[in-house]
């Protein structure tokens, strides 16, 4: 069994979750739009869901829409803009994840301009920047909670509030979207947030179910996709019953336990920090990044290892029995630099040698401890091969 | 337990395949898309399931996308003609499932004429109507396989085959989508058809999980919903293994039990049609339908017990332990007669009365006999009571 620090790309799945969602899923198998009992019963499982997670998240029930994840949560929010009568101006930050990223070049095809936020050196959103930014043909801006990468966590309340006083002075609506699926049942975050009108959340990376997520929305919005109008036709397709409860599981227990798991988190994120920083060989990125910082999600950590290539050195601690990421799990097979790393002016040589460590709520200190080691210890084998 | 006649909404899933689902969910939990180990078990996965589906389904591996169901299958195609720098025509059936009606819709929206056919009589579409209705601009066409509400098969090759003529005396390219949710281990397609570019197929159908399907597609389009770039691009998202290992599974299992069950549906609906269409009181949807007929799959029937309604005549057959449709299950919320029998001319008192009955590979003779009697009984009582 190897040591698994790569869960910001996938939690390791809750055995006790994952087999109620599957008991659910046969136990309660019937369409929720049937009529009859079997489709009823299923429907009451789909609703109790709705209004467990709502509470979980401090929201309202009709707030909650499910959807197969975060990509689709993401998706469905951008691309109602081209549902829009008159196009204008989409501000995503330039750390997006690609499920923003991308729908905002499909916007930009659509005929949106879509301008892109710059973080500063420490990977955070200034609200400042935000509001040089607005203009009064803004039409949604899109700002993550925590990033996937380097794990900052971006002031998403000021942020938000930043654009609600600027359209509330110009008289008109912008949506302000964030992509939580780093951030929900792992770090605070108050959905509730009037400011904010959708968050993005997916179950697999909270030990639940794989291929579910729930879209938290406060204002109507016209989606693309279309179909037999399930999750009042904001989400088509017939309800996945067994992963819906199961993410609610996740979910309860994830934000039940945030504090304790965070505190967790923290204490041996402080230690990768503490060993990792006292070495010269390493970069922390950012470099500001220190232990006990709140600025930084205590689960993910980006660092370099220079001059060896992230993806050899990626490769040897695999072989070596630890898996660590090399940047975001989904923009792997697109080659090429971190776009994170680049709008924080991170240099090249320091991107092209970054490994991302992540980890979670069963994470030891053992397994930090056996990490650090392999680090040194490949890091110091293969520095003398690359010289 | 109740007598569960409602298969085409969702079908009873089969617990071994689902807890196989659910324990590779376990075991493989990577991100298929990481490179470690621990993701890299998952890609293989992944990858053997595709080529075991592509196998079965008798196309390329590279002709299979793992999506999150029938639902977006459809809607992946049909928007992506919103991407074509021009618009055109699009032909839909008119008795198309809502994954196909919606997005049709939505494309009407975004500048494209849609027009539709009108099924005969007898639910099915003519060839010939589909060839006078193609015109110059004509960009896609998409008829299904099975009707959801009436069983009837659709002659999908000569349909798609009729559009390859056209478009190779015309010279440009016509996109031809089969929604084959119904269809697909089920009855007989041929989805290696040259003349079919596009097939939508769902797992929860077939026994399988919820929340996944296949999109078969041979054509390069450009995906409307974007992100990670996962499933080459055309379906964004970390994929769903667990689930798609369970789909593969059911999929193998329908289509290589497909003559067997199927000889199996089709003496118990033929036993339904002969019992029924001797009593004068149901009406047979359509009445063309006799027991033996291959134009409609022997898992599907619409009838109705005039003059009472549906809807009414449903809730006391659930009461009486036996679970039938109303019609589509997802169209339930949308009040209002029913587009495929309006389409095929049923009159709104036939199609006010109609129930679905709709059964699966593990329907016994004894539930066919108990659903006529409860049938004969029930409605006995709701005539006598609405005179």
């Amino acid at each position: 069994m190897s040591t698994y620090l790569d869960w910001a790309a996938t939690a390791v799945p809750d055995p006790d979750i994952i087999k109620a969602s599957y008991e659910c899923a046969i136990q309660c198998f019937g369409n929720p739009s049937s009529v009859h009992q079997t489709g009823q019963e299923a429907s009451a499982v789909l609703d109790d869901c709705r209004k467990r997670c709502a509470k979980a998240l401090g929201v309202k029930k009709e707030e909650i829409y499910f959807t197969s994840g975060g990509t689709e949560s993401d998706n469905i929010v951008l691309l109602s803009l081209l549902k829009r009568p008159s196009r204008g101006t989409v501000l995503v930050s330039a750390i997006e994840h690609p499920a923003v990223l991308e729908p905002a070049v499909v916007l930009a095809d659509g005929g949106y301009k879509v301008a892109y936020l710059k973080p500063g050196a420490d990977g955070i959103i200034k609200p400042s920047t935000l509001e040089k930014s607005l203009t009064p043909d803004t039409k949604l801006v899109a700002i993550m909670a925590v990033n996937n990468e380097t794990g900052a966590v971006q002031p998403v309340h000021q942020l938000a509030k930043a654009v609600q006083d600027y359209a509330a002075r110009c008289g008109h609506k912008i949506h302000f979207h964030c992509d939580a699926v780093q951030a929900a049942g792992k770090v605070a975050l108050d959905f509730a947030d009037p400011a904010v009108h959708s968050f993005a959340i997916s179950a697999h990376k909270i030990r639940g179910p794989r291929g579910i997520g729930i879209l938290v929305l406060k204002n109507a919005i016209l989606p693309m996709v279309r179909g037999g109008g399930q999750e009042n036709g904001i989400r088509p397709g017939t309800e996945n019953t067994g992963a819906i409860y199961g993410m609610t599981l996740a979910l309860e227990k994830a934000l039940a336990g945030l504090e304790k798991n965070s505190a967790h988190a923290s204490s041996l994120m402080d230690r990768l920090l503490t060993r990792l920083g006292q070495e010269k060989n390493y970069q922390i990125i950012p470099e500001c990044r220190k232990p006990g910082d709140t600025n930084y999600s205590p689960y993910i950590l980006s660092l370099a290892s220079k001059p060896i290539p992230a993806e050899v050195l990626a490769r040897t601690l695999d072989d070596n029995g630890i898996c660590v990421g090399t940047g975001s799990a989904c923009s792997n097979r697109k080659k090429g630099q971190s776009k994170t790393l680049a709008a924080m002016g991170v240099s090249d040589d320091v991107s092209f040698s970054r490994i991302r460590v992540s980890i979670g709520s069963t994470t030891t200190q053992d397994e930090i401890d056996q990490f650090i080691d392999q680090l040194d210890l490949q890091s110091r084998i293969l520095r003398k091969a690359l010289h």
